[in-house]
């Protein structure tokens, strides 16, 4: 028995008089959405728990403070301490701020954290949010992503010309440069988009999220895989200013706890997405399909140029890109033998 | 600027007179060996950062307080507070503890984290530990292994006939069906008894610490893909009277970090491991070979067997092995179409 020993020597008191802080955190996300809204919320109860109350969080949906795409906006002006977004919304601010969550053809979940935590991907990205008063954190990751929901089948590269797909970040200048017409919204407007035919295709996360959104209803094509974003990353911000007043261990707490649902959130996604898959195929009727090999290498191809023009038209982005292609060729050359051998193997 | 809102609102003043403790975690490892070292003391740092001091952990390696295949009695007693090291060392105590660090042919990272955070799978090891007065925590992953270390090519599944080979946990099982003849060695004594010839080969870990063991100058052949251990999950354990007599701050402090470290191990794994091979292949002139493909089918039916046998041995094991294989066979139908499929698709 524990009790029996003396182990838990040199119990000590401490008397401190402590300040108690109340914050507020805006999302890109419906509250409490599944995965994507749940993470702000999983984060907030972290803190709470592990501060004993000396920090709260009121974690607010898209709309409810700020519309989803001025989150950033939100954190660096001091409207609210906090956000939870994914950073290919500020591509107007900052061009580089995309790779932070994903570039076409580029790392998944497991070479993007370890890009970020051990690559000098975090020291970059703060970098780049320095001018805005704005530190980033990793927030979560969604993993391999589908390619998206489509009301035609696609069978060739010329299937996708003018295609009017809603699709953000990098992928969207990809689509431009095959002849289709990328579009941004909101995921709460996607939906709506589709079903009135603003949109021909959209991509939105993978099986959990687009079944909760119930996008089956509006289009039949479900393909995969997520060419796009092979590992969508998504982050916590906080304002500089609000962070420095913090004493040290809060900073601490918010430190781990990103760092803790940036893991949780993918083990939520993995567990999920593939009940949502089968309700989508089994009680939907939804044709789940593989994108044919020659558009997949024209995407491919198309990425490539997007990504070099991309670099050279922003010197951070070039910056950014370097680090990110360096790593990305080192890692993958490993996981050719490790995880990819592995899922052949186990077949 | 933050400074001039008044977001930061309701600052109240809170005394608290508090305790301090003093614990000790004992491991498996060499004190601060890569990955697998550096994980208890990155938990030690995270800990006492977050609470301000009032939880210091101190880290022991292998053998300065208690052996490394100790460290279980070692939390149970309560000698120490705290282990780290991989739960199937423990298949004497719980055959189904094997189940909690990796089953052949299983699961890799991914799906072992979703398991065990959104499948059940958590709870099946608190009860499988409650016995004996110990709490379980998922405290970091390799990522997949290499198959190992060789003197020898193999060439054929007779190759691994009466082979004396450095392998735990249910992977030694699997390697005696087929012929071959395991043995159970802490790390530290891999290099020698490879070296005098008291064993033909080894598995250990990846290039990352292989590498840093210098098993290159005692063998030729170097082995993937991990089929034994495709995602070893390793484990922090807490002597559960302990955990009971901290306030919950300090308990949800200890859970947080230990989630953090189980993604920050992986990490690290994933950053280094590639420059650790190409050290090995280029300037040491190591072989790095697949098995083949006969080898790793026959591999694969002895694990399904050995699987079958030791469920229908042990009932606790089979109550885990069941709820394991549901969830593989599940989440490995939505990987297929995501995360292999996107590694065949960016090649």
């Amino acid at each position: 028995m524990f009790g029996c020993s003396d182990q838990q020597t040199e119990v000590a008191e401490t008397s401190a008089t402590q300040q108690s802080y109340k914050w507020k955190l805006v999302t890109s996300w419906p509250k409490n959405f599944p995965g994507l809204g749940r993470a702000p919320e999983t984060f907030a109860d972290y803190v709470e728990r592990m501060s004993a109350g000396r920090l709260t969080i009121q974690v607010y949906g898209a709309g409810e403070l700020v519309p989803g795409f001025e989150v950033f906006d939100a954190v660096s002006s001091g409207t609210a301490q906090m956000g939870h977004a994914g950073s290919y919304y500020w591509k107007g601010k900052a061009p580089a701020a995309q790779i932070f969550t994903a570039i076409p053809f580029g790392m998944n979940v497991t070479e993007m954290n370890a890009w970020i935590h051990y690559g000098g991907g975090l020291e970059l990205w703060r970098e780049l949010y320095k001018p805005f008063g704005v530190i980033p954190f990793a927030g979560g990751n969604t993993g391999v992503q589908m390619a998206g929901w489509f009301k035609k089948e696609i069978n060739s590269i010329e299937d996708l010309e003018n295609l009017k797909m809603r699709m953000p970040g990098l992928g969207a200048e990809v689509l431009k440069k095959v002849g289709g017409m990328p579009v941004a919204l909101p995921g709460g407007q996607i939906f709506t988009s589709l079903q009135t035919g603003a949109i021909d295709a959209t991509e939105w996360v993978g099986p959990y999220n687009d079944l909760a959104f119930g996008l089956h209803k509006v289009a039949d094509y479900y393909y995969y895989s997520g060419w796009h974003e092979p590992g969508a990353m998504l982050e916590f911000t906080v304002n500089e200013e609000a962070y420095r007043q913090l004493p040290e261990d809060l900073q601490a707490i918010i430190e781990v706890a990103a760092r803790a649902v940036n893991q949780d959130m993918l083990d939520e996604y993995t567990a999920r997405n593939n009940e949502a898959l089968m309700a989508l195929q089994d009680k939907h009727g939804v044709k789940v399909l593989p994108l044919p090999d020659d558009v997949m290498q024209a995407l491919k191809q198309a990425s490539l140029q997007v990504m070099e023009e991309q670099a050279a038209a922003d010197p951070q982005f070039a910056k950014v890109y370097d680090s990110y292609r360096k790593f990305q060729r080192n890692v993958s050359r490993y996981h050719q033998l490790s995880e990819f051998e592995y899922y052949k193997n186990r077949q």
